[in-house]
């Protein structure tokens, strides 16, 4: 097994996701807790059959306050630094269906100063450039204007700041240091950075005067934030936000070579705003092969779905169980070839994209509808 | 010599001032610079040739900057946590002499978080309060609104956070815990902190496009956050921060007991709301005497005015140099005894109190004129 590395700023390696449970101290999701969630939202995203969400802290709680007619609200977020790829876009997808089918509200955060804090190379205004664009493809992925709250640090600081101050008192370097890795050469803004990622879980309750649950739906990567949001915040009196975490979508390089997409590595990344004609030429030449050397081997041997990116890559966009099992074995069994299966990844993509570029386009008039106003 | 500890947060023991300009790396203002301040403003105020405010950096270039035409502003601020006491108004009285004479602008900052993040027991609503009620005592002291800003840190954040952003990128751990003794158990909002005393330094320079040179008159605890200031604002394309630096009004119980006035100790602080009937029962029960233990021997003998507290507190509030001479002269020779050189000092404040008092009722309703509008 090879070793992996999971936290806020960095996955690597190929993450095993049973030692993170583990390591994290959170929960899987049970076949109990799936038929629980389903009473509420009728059919399972099949991001929670196929376990692509699968670990979480006090979902049960979450249920429990919703069943006595108490919702909680949805809290995620992006980090603004680069255009949108599809692994930002996952967690999302499954926030909608969350909000849809609870029928809750989102707020949804854009730290706009965490890479610029993070990373030496980046500015405020590229920070801010990438917010803007970044919030155009959250839009165009249907969120309710009326139920969708975006929050930019910076520019609601006014709101920010102070909530942020009543949770740094709480957290002492020593703490910052074991939860981030942090050392004495860490710069102060990424030490404080952290309760600026606190604040979403109660501000809602904050503004509304009263204790309001919070469900954070997202990569499993963020857990570390959460943690000591979780151990402050009954310190302030508020509740502490629970969370329904996801796996990693990975680079084209394949889950061995990288733990999730990264932005950084265009090639190997599939944007937002990629043209059907890029789309094809990465999956044709960068998507890992689980296929056989040649076509020969491969009709007689068959391919290894488990490591094939496009295979992998179609568990988290087609929807269709019939037809993914199709394609696995198919894949498997040596009846398709590696191409062909590609070509299936790339047609799924170029559909879903076509349809998110149109709405991206008319996001650009929204933006303002999304904005809290404070 | 009893040791001393100067800095933001604590002043302690009988200061050695020779020594914190050479600790500090500051410069004396001496006789040719109090010459060609006096050369713009006038006739000097008796803080200077009194060496009230004694040390400074990089006056000389604001006076270079000054004669070329190119205006500075000033900067200084209030922490609120508690009531202003007289100790709080003696840099303030000279900034406003600043500000008139060289007709320039006062940005004022009150970090209303400061206090809240460095002491255990404050509240943001308590420190909320005290910065309102501490701004009533700044406007009375009759700074130009036109040419005055205030900036509270919680409310102005929109301002504030992003710049603070900036200076906090360029600030190690390692620099914090150097320049303010930080440790591991610091909490991580107080290690932040030192960025926004940072931003008024160029927050104009921000707002209006161009780099204006900025002064800051301050008793000279503050200097630390000021050497991290004048470290990064360079690194950011802004100029460093000048300061004028001044002494310590001791409390009550004299220089060598408290190293400042300090607003915990209520009985040896004379605060700017207090009665003209506590300031006497203060003044009479608890200034420190350089007198003789009996009037025999103290007309024999005479005063020691160097350690006495009211004539001690006259060189910081009795502006006639001739009056204030007489009164050494006769307590040192016994002429005066320490019951009438305290009802001076008494009435001295209980005059400059009642007129402070005035003004502080109507600065109720001014508040609003001297808030920044962002």
């Amino acid at each position: 097994m090879a070793e992996f590395v999971v936290n806020p700023w960095e996955v690597r390696g190929n993450v095993d996701y049973e030692k993170l449970v583990t390591q994290f101290g959170t929960q899987h999701i049970d076949e109990k807790l799936l038929k629980r969630i389903e009473k509420h939202t009728g059919k399972l995203h099949y991001f929670l059959t196929r376990k692509i969400f699968f670990s979480h802290r006090d979902m049960n709680w979450i249920l429990d306050e919703y069943e006595k007619g108490n919702k909680f609200f949805l809290y995620t977020g992006r980090a603004p630094s680069g255009p949108v790829h599809m692994g930002h876009i996952v967690p999302w997808m499954f926030t909608k269906w969350l909000q849809e089918r609870f029928d809750v509200e989102l707020w949804f955060q854009f730290p706009d100063e965490e890479k610029f804090l993070f990373k030496d190379d980046l500015t405020l205004e590229q920070t801010a450039k990438w917010g803007k664009e970044n919030a155009y493809d959250i839009i165009a992925l249907g969120f309710d204007p009326k139920k969708t709250h975006f929050i930019f640090d910076t520019l609601h600081a006014n709101l920010m700041y102070k909530e942020a101050c009543k949770v740094a008192k709480k957290i002492t370097f020593s703490t910052a240091k074991a939860v981030f890795g942090f050392d004495n050469e860490t710069n102060i803004g990424s030490i404080f950075y952290t309760a600026m990622q606190s604040v979403l879980a109660f501000l809602p309750s904050v503004l509304k005067g009263k204790n309001i649950p919070c469900l954070i739906p997202a990569a499993i990567d963020q857990d570390p934030h959460w943690r000591i949001t979780r151990d402050v915040l009954p310190k302030l009196g508020y509740l502490k936000p629970a969370q329904i975490h996801g796996k990693f979508l990975s680079g084209l390089g394949g889950i061995m070579e990288q733990g999730k997409m990264s932005s950084s590595e265009e090639q190997t990344a599939i944007f937002a705003t990629d043209s059907p004609k890029v789309v094809k030429e990465k999956i044709m030449k960068y998507a890992f092969s689980g296929g056989r050397d040649t076509v020969v081997e491969h009709r007689k041997l068959g391919g290894n779905p488990d490591v094939d990116v496009s295979y992998q890559w179609l568990t988290f966009f087609e929807e269709d169980d019939k037809k993914l099992k199709k394609i696995h074995d198919e894949y498997k069994s040596g009846k398709m070839l590696t191409g062909e299966l590609k070509q299936i990844l790339i047609d799924k993509l170029n559909e879903f994209l076509k349809e998110h570029q149109k709405k991206r386009e008319k996001a650009k008039d929204q933006l303002e509808k999304f904005m809290l106003r404070d």
